[in-house]
């Protein structure tokens, strides 16, 4: 009896440790959650990051099946500024639930370099910074895309 | 009691192997599984995605030991374009089991653009969309590498 | 009978106590680890990649709480030349544990287009291959950004 009750006590351990691993991978809201980087000079990476975002909204069914977050530091922060382009796909994308977020220390050093602070765009949240912005979703199940 | 606890046995072996099988199916062929995209329009960047590929090959023992899949959109399509020069090297690598994604979004978008489909390498396989590819990837365990 | 199913049950709710602690000690020095990829040849994403070193090591608060390590390949490579601008930058974040991983299959390629092997920043360590490095590290637990 002790002996089965021993085996039994192991083979629930080891069942424990499988099931401990499959719930981490919980998505409670949206089927996928994707977080999209951009952090290039390059304006032609402005209009791949929207166009990925939207790809990604046709492709899931719209945003109650997809989570999309765009996160700009470095030079890829000119995306969320006021008088970027971009500004009315942004409107649209965040009209569908995408989120876009700035980074802190990237408005403070351009605003030592330009003298002033950039004025972002209003659909634009500041984070205190992009990069751990990034990471704490992917500990949230994001998926990390940098088109 | 002792039929209790055997049934309670018997249901948590049964547990204990579906959830092995869901963990080592994971991934079946190969150790390592990689996935790699290309989405700049720099032509540098074809090199290297394709010297990475190469270089994993080398570093893992050959096609048995890892599954790689290039996958590109945006700007990064043109690798797969028929005309492209690196032409051979990808013929090379499909022989050694790499396989070839060309984003169907960015075929669509380049088609009216140029005012005809562009002709991609026999080698490549249109999906329907270059990011929810790679998204399918990394759910099943790939990483996501962008040279 | 049913005392020592209770007592059982009682081991099994402890064991699931430690086991969660256990899987957030899974990173035993660090809270966050991060590898930080710099593959172009775009001397302004040099730059980059050591401010996002930079912050994160203050976000986080110091070399305790996160582990940097990174790795460059490809033309990304000169950011851990000898002669490298950001030398005395790199050094200053070396003091605050940051590691520097050189891609040596990359080494190799350079070594035969300069005719003479590129002399490496001392503080950098050469891997055999930076893409294979990447994967060893996410495999353990880091989050990959590529700035």
């Amino acid at each position: 009896m002790i002996k089965l009750l021993q085996s039994l006590l192991l083979v629930m351990l080891t069942s424990i440790v499988f099931q401990a691993n499959a719930a981490t991978e919980d998505k409670p809201f949206a089927e996928h959650k994707v977080v999209l980087q951009i952090s290039d000079s390059d304006p032609t990476k402005q209009t791949l990051v929207l166009n990925v975002a939207n790809n990604l909204m046709k492709a899931y069914g719209g945003p109650d099946k997809v989570e999309v977050e765009i996160v700009a530091f470095g030079p890829g922060l000119r995306l969320m500024f006021d008088d970027n382009g971009n500004k009315g796909r942004i409107s649209g994308l965040t009209d569908n639930g995408v989120r876009f977020a700035a980074c802190g220390n990237t408005m403070k050093k351009m605003t030592s370099q330009l003298g002033h602070q950039p004025k972002l765009n209003s659909q634009a949240s500041v984070v205190p910074a992009g990069v751990v912005r990034i990471i704490e979703l992917v500990d949230q199940g994001y998926t990390l895309i940098k088109p």
